[in-house]
């Protein structure tokens, strides 16, 4: 079985600081880890109930480094969750490098300073289902690999490509290169009824302050999802990551 | 100051019997509480702290049955909330009965067996932005009044009419009088390309089972959402709260 010391390893990769300089992360829950093994990404490590791992059709381990039992109660000892499952999966971080030609090719998501892993997670899952392949945070923007971003991505973010970069300098080359930059504002175009390029950059903005004034100046098409409430206004809105969902589905549908 | 009694019966709120038997719930939370003030809503209380009382426009308690002085430890003790904020509000469940005319006139949402309470919140978040007024659940959909629920609406239950009712029977009324019921499934037509009217029942349904065999046969159009990622079928999925945004959005677009 796992070592105590082992034990207190895994649980320290909750701590980012932990996991940047391992260089790995940490996924949680049954369906999720059988995702990550059926995708065949590498997994460095599969830590699980003896009754997880024997449940597994033998081809789901052909990636798998390492493969830890471990009991209920320890696994409650690692976990994030309140109520952990049967496993979970150590991975290593990919070590990616940017690669600004992509910009002009197809649609790429920035986020400015989306602070709620929750939001995080929506926004990776509904650009993976809307076929957006690279996301692209502002360095203050919450963790990717943090637990509760990686829950709710529920998978996404093994086909979804995520850097931390300098959005003011992705987007002084956007603006060189004259690739449109489209940002969701209060005072944007409605969305349903502008022209949307199959090329470009989808800025969403924090969750309560919205696209920082820094970056506000580079966007090339303000776009805003219209309100239908008849109440009066200022009491609804939607979230960042309900937003994402719609604006995403309005530049796919065309 | 509050009594340990009165810090007692707050608390006991928390629980779905007792908010039934009191027809009372609770809000939490200084900005969600500051708008059911704004919103000229009855209060039957406002419980919070001296400095946030102090900070009101005198207007926002012309509502407001009682108000109540609470220290932040009392306060911590009757919240939901790890870190409670400074205020929370008591309110009357109103007294709703569902009037099966509305069905033919407007859009309407039914929730077939919505268990986490973040989806509805989000579901009636997004419901008051595309303007849609009334909301069925089914009788097993988790409770509106759960502090999770209000915390997640974010002031949109408001403004929304909350039901819960046997979803068959009122198919079979919408069936007979011709009232259309739109449904997601895996298997609809995309949405994009449907014509969709402007009344009738939009049904979302449970979070991993969909919408329920029982209330299937009587969608008279299957809906979906395409799916436009490049990867492999079975890793993405929308959870129900961004399908319902995607999905409202296309009806209110038109």
């Amino acid at each position: 079985m796992i070592s105590k010391n082992r034990i207190k390893y895994i649980e320290s990769l909750q701590r980012k600081k932990i996991r940047d300089e391992e260089k790995l992360y940490v996924v949680e829950g049954d369906k999720i880890v059988r995702e990550f093994l059926a995708s065949g990404a590498m997994v460095n490590s599969l830590v699980a109930k003896p009754e997880f791992i024997s449940s597994l059709p033998p081809g789901l381990l052909k990636n798998v480094k390492e493969v830890e039992e471990i009991s209920y109660n320890e696994l409650k000892q690692v976990s994030s969750l309140k109520t952990p499952h049967n496993a979970l999966a150590i991975l290593d971080m990919p070590d990616r490098k940017l690669d600004v030609s992509i910009l002009g090719n197809e649609l790429t998501v920035a986020l400015d300073f989306i602070q709620d892993p929750g939001n995080l997670g929506t926004i990776i899952r509904a650009a993976g289902w809307f076929g957006i392949k690279n996301i692209i945070c502002s360095p203050d923007c919450v963790d990717i690999y943090n637990p509760k971003v990686v829950q709710a991505s529920m998978g996404a973010m093994l086909h979804t490509d995520v850097y931390y970069s300098d959005l003011e300098k992705l987007f002084i080359f956007a603006s060189d290169n004259e690739i449109p930059i489209f940002g969701t504002l209060l005072e944007g175009e409605p969305i349903y009824t502008r022209e949307l390029d199959k090329q470009g950059i989808i800025l969403l903005g924090n969750e309560s302050k919205g696209v920082s004034e820094r970056l506000k100046r580079y966007i090339t098409d303000p776009l805003m999802i219209p309100r239908f409430s008849k109440a009066g206004p200022g009491i609804d809105s939607l979230n960042v990551g309900m937003a994402a969902s719609v604006v995403f589905s309005e530049f796919r549908r065309r």
